[in-house]
């Protein structure tokens, strides 16, 4: 039966406050936002069957531009009919534009005009990525949201530097924007740069828009300014952006951050944290995050949390993950990154529900003081 | 509703030379044999959750004595309710008695007449089994199966020094008897042992069918004497053995292995093989073993085996695996642990239906020509 693609886009459906519940409808599945993407940077979320990762209500994934064209390489994924294809993800996937991860190569990468050469961290071999490169590697990846290609600002930068950089990414937005190849349900994403000078941020986000884009990122940030410096220059930043476009925070957050980002009106968000959390052994829960490595678990039958409904929280004790920390088994990470992820997911639901029935004030209120209350008491 | 635990039991059902085709049944559930048993040392297969391992048809699990004794420790495991309990696992468990590990560790132990005094491998702590001591941490453990405490005979070894061995775990096996309590639908077995001289392994059969088990295994085997070796070992041991009780045969092994096992008159089977092969990179496949980190595979979209039913078989192509291979993800090893467990128990149930339809040389031949044709041809 044919099934038409549908076009991409994003409808707002309530707002409270300046948060925002929204769909955005791609070729691959319609995304309720607010969202959090978890990552999957080599074509993969880590410790995680793609089933998994959907049961935990995960409805789109990330991945990543630079470390998939080092390898396996963009052509190969082609071949191989795209990272969707080749890791069994039935949802949209974004990928990030790889600028990110080269310029945290440091000496390892020469800026110019036109682009980034840099040498590959895994054998040192040379590479380029520009605009026109990064979004053609993003098509090969078949990215359902493909990112422009940016310079993310270092933090702390002087207003010039930070307002030269800016000035640069915008240039590269432009020509991203130009190598981009419109397919339907398919988008573009620009990213607003301008660290935390308000009127750079500003001036940013007339540029994007004067390019136009199907969604707009808010780049440069988490990158050492700190929360509340986060918060501010969110403030000052998303009451500029379109109402009828999705808005994006890259690479956040904590869970404090994403209850944060939603209140000042950002739409998605992705990190690592809870896979990375999941692997080192802390679990995130309602009430704090909690350390599994800590010997007060090892004789506690009761679940990580016991308002969870993930396996690691349904099925098993405390003492038992706490035993396979100790041990290495990969079972450990395996269970925790799952259980974050799914404490991500019912975080995000939460947020999207107390949105609809315009409680978002009460629901931050009551999220602060559980995670407050820090972990239960030991036996 | 009220569920009476059944008898602990073990009844033929079909023969074919030697062969066996027959039923296990526990208080936990009833074991179609022959059977291989899937190893999850630190009361975790690595790399697999339990439902994962039960959707590849393993019916019963083994674990570690030794292992769990020093970590999380046997009294905190029986707080938890035993292994099966702790981990999740609905089946039947057997556990190894430690004898084996425990004469691993070369020079950091002690044998006497009574029992091994060792130092842990993880933190050099000083500790002690038994005959007595192994069997009651066994029962600490909640094991469905126990195994007798025995000395594993190094091999090569001179016929004294076998026989001064088997007699010892012929004591042994004595002390671990009286030390067992039996439970409805719970088993202890004795292991055969006297290396590679027919004599002695007849004299252990014999004594420990003066003693009484519920089951009997064939230990000292799969230690260097090579497969004709252990093949021949146990042409002169099983036919010795009791018809009416279950036979297993300690850590092994190949695929090969387990057909020629079967072949003399074997009913139960473990091994390590599949999960760490599975780590590094090794498939198991109808035609042989198959390594993921082969370049060969980099561009290959085809099934690591078209005919295996296993979830990196269905939805995967060896260029994925390859990938998450050279990635270094988790994803690799628990598609390809996942896999080889699945590869054994298919070839387990063929296996059990040949012998069902008398039909087991025929399927011999089969097995070994296919293994022998390698794997499919580069694209």
């Amino acid at each position: 039966m044919f099934k038409p693609t549908p076009e991409f886009g994003f409808a707002l459906k309530a707002t409270d406050g300046l948060a925002r519940r929204g769909t955005l409808t791609t070729a691959w599945g319609q995304v309720e936002t607010p969202v959090f993407m978890p990552v999957g940077t080599a074509a993969t979320v880590k410790g995680m069957m793609p089933e998994s990762v959907v049961s935990t209500g995960a409805s789109i994934i990330l991945a990543n531009t630079y470390h998939l064209m080092l390898r396996p390489g963009a052509e190969r994924v082609a071949k191989l009919g795209g990272v969707r294809k080749m890791m069994g993800w039935d949802g949209p996937l974004l990928t990030d534009s790889g600028g990110f991860q080269v310029m945290s190569l440091g000496s390892l990468r020469k800026l110019d005009e036109d682009g980034v050469t840099f040498k590959s961290h895994l054998d040192g071999s040379q590479h380029r990525l520009t605009p026109k490169r990064s979004t053609e590697i993003q098509y090969l990846l078949d990215a359902t949201i493909t990112m422009a290609f940016d310079e993310c600002t270092p933090f702390p930068a002087t207003k010039l530097v930070a307002a030269e950089s800016m000035a640069l990414s915008m240039r590269w937005a432009k020509r991203s924007r130009e190598a981009f190849h419109p397919r339907t349900g398919y988008g573009q994403f620009g990213i607003v740069q301008g660290s935390v000078f308000s009127d750079l941020r500003a001036e940013s986000v007339a540029a994007l828009e004067g390019i136009g884009f199907e969604g707009y990122a808010v780049g440069g940030l988490a990158v050492g300014e700190g929360q509340s410096a986060m918060f501010e220059t969110l403030e000052e930043t998303t009451p500029l952006m379109l109402d009828n476009k999705p808005r994006y925070l890259m690479g956040v957050g904590k869970p404090s951050d994403l209850v944060g980002g939603v209140a000042r009106g950002i739409d998605m968000f992705d990190c690592v944290l809870p896979t990375r959390s999941g692997r080192t052994g802390q679990g995130f829960t309602r009430r704090g995050p909690v350390n599994l490595k800590n010997a007060r678990h090892a004789d506690d039958p009761r679940p990580l949390d016991e308002s969870c409904s993930c396996p690691a929280c349904a099925r098993y004790s405390r003492a038992y993950l706490h035993h396979l920390f100790k041990a290495e088994e990969v079972l450990s990470l395996m269970l925790l990154s799952w259980h974050n992820i799914h404490y991500y997911q019912d975080l995000m639901r939460e947020m999207r529900r107390a949105i609809e029935i315009e409680r978002f004030s009460e629901f931050e209120i009551l999220f602060h003081t559980m995670q407050g209350l820090g972990d239960i008491d030991p036996l």
